[in-house]
């Protein structure tokens, strides 16, 4: 049995936790999901149902993780030798700007995508992302001034944070800043994120056969 | 000076860091926040002008962290002798609730405090907490089988999502299941909690008189 049970669907955020998967070089098999008949399997791991969903099935036990960013620094934990965990000096910004984009980000651009704004200073104080303009302006503000999100060096950060500025890119929710642009193919660059997507390109590409 | 500026307002998500912050015994002065007129030092340290945002002064320079969580989570770090931090055993459970509560849970009940909910299997699968019911489900299969998030002890992730607990049955957000009450009586029970909204109450009691 491989290290890890991976849960995913090609077309969904596993993609995420596969880039990072392939960043550890982790001993991986795949349970493709099918959203008509989720299987009692992933059940169990995750009421949830939702991918991606990893279970680790370490000597001390199986455990599982949800959520694509837990996945990501939960790899990078597991992985001390992949050298994506943050050092002393990086680990504000490591934390700071993953739950940028698991909280705030996400919300927005979800909102964005299902038409939904808030509307007013109250609403905008209850949404954690406060008003949209605002949160593009911090985002590019931080992307503009570095290469990577602890500086110079790549962490298991860009592997959440790369993967937002992505989605939001590719699905027209981000607008095109030259930041976002320059920090997206940055990451695009990485052999993992290469091998990662082509392997959710073909299922995709499969899938659309059948 | 203190070792950390707390920016934060009573009545917001800066409750959560306080807490964390009382739990690790941190040094810090705080710098109320005026709705209506933010301070130049508060936007230069985090442009959403958001609370709470943490300013560690540490010996290497200043480290700004925003997103309560991402708080909560660098405390841990920077405290060791708090014995916060989750063992190799306990750290998936760590990150995947912080990351729920970050996420699906924070997204699901601020959508429902602006009356504001996904429609059909489409919606749900692009919002991160998918249905309502699923989502609260989740949370109480949770808490229902463990004292902590981790398991028989206190972490930081619990200063987290008991505060996401807390918030979400104080607002009527979350219906008052036995595993949600329970979990959030033993959170209220700690030193910690109690002195952060002892010192939270008072400054809203007094923002009440002016």
């Amino acid at each position: 049995m491989a290290d890890y049970t991976f849960y995913t669907n090609p077309m969904s955020r596993g993609q995420i936790a596969r880039w990072a998967l392939h960043e550890v070089e982790a001993d991986y098999d795949q349970s493709l999901v099918d959203w008509a008949a989720k299987s009692p399997d992933l059940l169990t791991a995750n009421a949830m149902g939702k991918v991606p969903t990893l279970v680790h099935h370490a000597e001390s036990g199986d455990r599982v993780v949800t959520e694509a960013a837990a996945v990501c620094l939960y790899l990078a934990e597991m992985h001390p030798e992949a050298e994506l965990l943050p050092s002393d000096l990086e680990i504000a910004d490591y934390y700071r700007w993953t739950f940028f984009c698991a909280g705030p980000v996400d919300q927005a651009l979800t909102a964005k995508a299902l038409g939904f704004e808030p509307n007013g200073p109250r609403q905008e104080a209850m949404a954690s992302f406060g008003s949209f303009e605002r949160l593009i302006a911090t985002l590019d503000g931080c992307l503009a001034e570095r290469c990577w999100i602890c500086g110079d060096r790549f962490t298991m950060a860009d592997v959440y944070v790369g993967s937002s500025i992505d989605w939001g890119l590719n699905f027209g929710l981000l607008p095109p800043n030259e930041s976002f642009v320059a920090y997206a193919e940055r990451c695009q660059a990485r052999r993992a994120y290469k091998e990662a997507k082509a392997i959710d390109g073909a299922l995709i590409a499969e899938q659309g056969k059948s």
